[in-house]
This record gives C-alpha cells, sequence and structure tokens, in this order.
C-alpha cells in the first residue's frame, strides 16, 4: 500500500512497532465521485453526492436487515495516510495538534468512520449519502447507527488552542 | 489471538480470505470493571462506570488537545469475536440477522465504536463513561466527537423482521 508521505512543518513522528497486532479484510470498496485525495469534499457534510458501498460476494449475506436502518455508520481504511505521526499541524492551523484530538487521515491505525444515510440496497451496492472519500477506498464494517447510543447532538469540541 | 467459536442455530459462516489485507497496532489497552465479556452490560448507557483508556507511551503525544472534545469516540479490537459469521441469530431474536445489521462482535473486522463522555486525561490514561468492554481490550483509535457531522438523534432503526 502506498503511503503519501507529505510531510510538514509541525509533525512529530515515532518509530512504530515492527509488527501488526491484527489483520484486517477489505471487504468491499467504497464508490465515489472523487478519484483522488485532493478532489474530495472537507467532510461529508459538504456534499449531496451519493456513493455506492460494493461489497464481496461472500460478505453479501451480512447485508440482510439492513434496509431497517435510516442511517448508518460505514469504517473504511485509508490507505494513502501515513501512520507514525502523533503531533501534526493541520491546514489552516496555527500549532501542532495532537493526533488523536483531530479526525486526519494520519493516524496509527487509519481507520475513517463516517454517519451515512441509507438510501437503499440493491445486492451487493448500498446506495448512501454523507462520504467524503476517494472513489475505490476499501470498505471495513458496516454497522446499524443507533440515536440512543451513537448520537450526542450537545458534544461539543473547543476551538483550536484549547489544550 | 483465541477465537471464541461459540456457533449458535441460524447461523452463516463463510471461509475467509487466506490473507490479511492491511494491519492494525494496538496503542494501547481499555481498562474496565469486566473481567470477562459475560461480565459486560449490553451496551454503554447501561452502566456509569468509569473506564480508562491507557494508551502505550509511544502515542502519547497524541494526546495532546483531546482534554477540549466533551465526546470521543473509542474504536477498539473485539479479540474474542468470531469473524467467519454473515448471518446470525441474536440472543432473544426469533430468526437470523445479516451481520451488518447487527453491532454483535462477531463480524469479519470486529471493529468496536463506542461513543464516550470524556472526563479527562492525566498523562497516558483518558477517563470515559459510555463503555461496556472487557477489562484489557485492545485500543485501536480515539477520535473526536463532532455533534456536526457525527450525531443524527432522528435516526431510527426498524423493529426485528424488517427486510
Amino acid at each position: 500500500m502506498p503511503q503519501t508521505v507529505e510531510r510538514r512543518p509541525g509533525e512529530d513522528t515515532i518509530a512504530l512497532p515492527a509488527a501488526y497486532d491484527a489483520g484486517l479484510y477489505f471487504i468491499g470498496r467504497i464508490r465515489t465521485p472523487w478519484p483522488e485525495r485532493r478532489d474530495c469534499p472537507k467532510n461529508g457534510l459538504q456534499t449531496d453526492a451519493v456513493c455506492t458501498l460494493n461489497l464481496d460476494p461472500v460478505y453479501g449475506p451480512g447485508l440482510q436487515n439492513l434496509s431497517g436502518a435510516s442511517h448508518l455508520i460505514v469504517l473504511y481504511w485509508m490507505d494513502e495516510a501515513a501512520r507514525d505521526i502523533v503531533r501534526q499541524r493541520p491546514r489552516h492551523a496555527d500549532g501542532s495538534r495532537g493526533t488523536f484530538s483531530l479526525r486526519s487521515p494520519a493516524r496509527p491505525n487509519p481507520i475513517a468512520l463516517s454517519v451515512v444515510e441509507n438510501l437503499g440496497i440493491d445486492g451487493l451496492a448500498v446506495q448512501v449519502r454523507g462520504l467524503d472519500c476517494r472513489d475505490g477506498t476499501p470498505l471495513l464494517d458496516i454497522k446499524p447507527y443507533y440515536a440512543s447510543t451513537d448520537a450526542r447532538p450537545d458534544a461539543t469540541v473547543a476551538r483550536a488552542g484549547a489544550a
């Protein structure tokens, strides 16, 4: 997998462990209108684009009963991200931030999470709205979104500068 | 990693791929009051227990600026889950369901996701409320929760039986 090593001032990198602790299967691919990272919207609310989760056939039976969920959590693999950056400087920010305080793709385990609208399922394809990733992004998991446990509308994030 | 092979009626299993597509680093461990899976609450809203995300020292600088987030998304690895089950029968359910329509730990990539309250950070330890996992569970990632993109309070999930 190519790592886009895009070093910027304000980054702190680490030596990653010599071996992985667990392995992932790519269960399909995500089709989106954006061929490259630079084409992607900043987040999934900035676009109305319909994207498609295309499952590999072996995992198809896992989609049963999913149409009952109005919203889904999609986990996917940001395969172009550097993994050794523990502090990084976001574009337009005035200083460095800890990686875990950001939603940046660059992180030790580049698993992205998006909450999407479930527009319908046809065979191995799930149509969704709310993604912002590159076309062809590897899919890791789909989960039903439960407002009771997943929605925290009053959650806040302090602006830049907060420790 | 031990796989708890707990076969039940109504399960459909598949042959998983021969090789993994990507690898994960465990970035720390989660300390909770529940030593075994059977001790765990059904979900993180059923308990007020304070749990601790203990990061490995190398990842510590990644925690900077995280205290500004009132809520966090925690990703962790359900290392006891079977991964080859595409349809399963939840306890107390009348039939089988597709794996991706459930939040069951058993899934091709057993990555769990919990939304938690951020109670404070001290060195390598993040105190949180809202977890339901076994003590010692491997930690994969911490992200700030953004109400704008992550909260969907009106999301619904149809009751059992919906296709």
